[in-house]
């Protein structure tokens, strides 16, 4: 252990587990994803904290044939095959409408949905918040050993008309899900030293 | 356990102090937040999945008072009296500048760095990555034992203007962390349910 994992109340077996070893797939094995484990996920997830508890995060998954031929289209090139292949595909969006929720997520300020009627500044809640929660979930997927595989490189407006054409959801990031395959991962890529991330005033 | 965690590999103990028993502090105790807690959780969730690894997350620490009140006018009123009295308090920004590192961090793809020429799409980007950062670094925070008291309740434009002056760095969020302290918490507010939040197509 070093100096620095010495200073980390959680077990060195699940930083492993979350963040060492963990790595974005990009091939699967044939094993299934359960609703059973998503639904695990989610409720560990589910206590990460959002903005007076907004709660944004909506999540698709799709799993028959004809939903998953309905995105395609939509994902850069590069970002097909393995689509195709992944056991599940999970679509993370923002619900710009969670203030319809307020009164009952976050009762203690009955007010709490009007503070919410711009559209924009609603939406900008929605999508900051939501994607705190697909950082959440991400590490959810991985807390039930599972890889996760997350792309952004598709045409946001075409999903967002494919899947939701009420306009009351905005796809942030998609995400194939799965046990690793062969030739999973890449090499692994240089990240920046605390020095070029932290400053202290 | 239940059968829903069951289904999970994370060890009960680190669910609990990342997800389930972890809070929202709003009252902090004395005891500082060193400067190698902060290494230790940036040498964790560094590893966290970016698009193209662009890493745009910053973290600008604010340790003395003076920039600590140079923070104050800028929050709602509410979360002032616990920003000044929290150990330390963390300004979590994206920076808009980060493909200058692409050569760095995504050496695989030569002209990674000109896909990012356009400056709204830079800044989606900037702001969707390092907001997934920041859900890595909240439960960093709690794997190092410590709480976490995340404000998105300040005048953004406000910060920008005097934390970044370059224009090269939009706040997002900022956090208060250290142990809790006393009253800590307020109530456990409720979450939405499974099918309130996942749909299956």
């Amino acid at each position: 252990m070093t100096a620095t994992q010495s200073e980390l109340v959680l077990d060195a077996e699940a930083q492993a587990l979350l963040f060492r070893e963990a790595r974005t797939a990009n091939t699967f094995s044939d094993e299934p994803v359960t609703d059973e484990q998503i639904r695990a996920v989610h409720e560990l997830v589910k206590w990460g904290p959002t903005s007076m508890n907004q709660q944004p995060l909506r999540i698709v998954l799709l799993r028959s044939q004809e939903a998953r031929a309905r995105l395609l289209p939509h994902l850069m090139e590069g970002n097909r095959a393995k689509t195709e292949q992944a056991p599940l595909v999970a679509l993370l969006a923002a619900d710009t409408e969670f203030h319809q929720n307020m009164p009952k997520v976050f009762p203690i300020k009955p007010d709490a949905k009007d503070i919410f009627a711009d559209p924009g500044f609603r939406e900008s809640n929605a999508k900051l918040n939501a994607t705190l929660q697909i950082g959440y979930f991400f590490l959810g997927v991985r807390s039930a050993g599972l890889a996760v595989g997350p792309m952004t490189g598709f045409d946001a407006a075409g999903i967002d008309a494919e899947f939701f054409p009420e306009g009351d959801r905005k796809v942030l990031v998609a995400a194939n899900i799965g046990k690793p395959g062969e030739n999973a991962w890449f090499d692994r890529l240089p990240r920046l030293a605390y020095e070029e991330v932290v400053t202290t005033l």
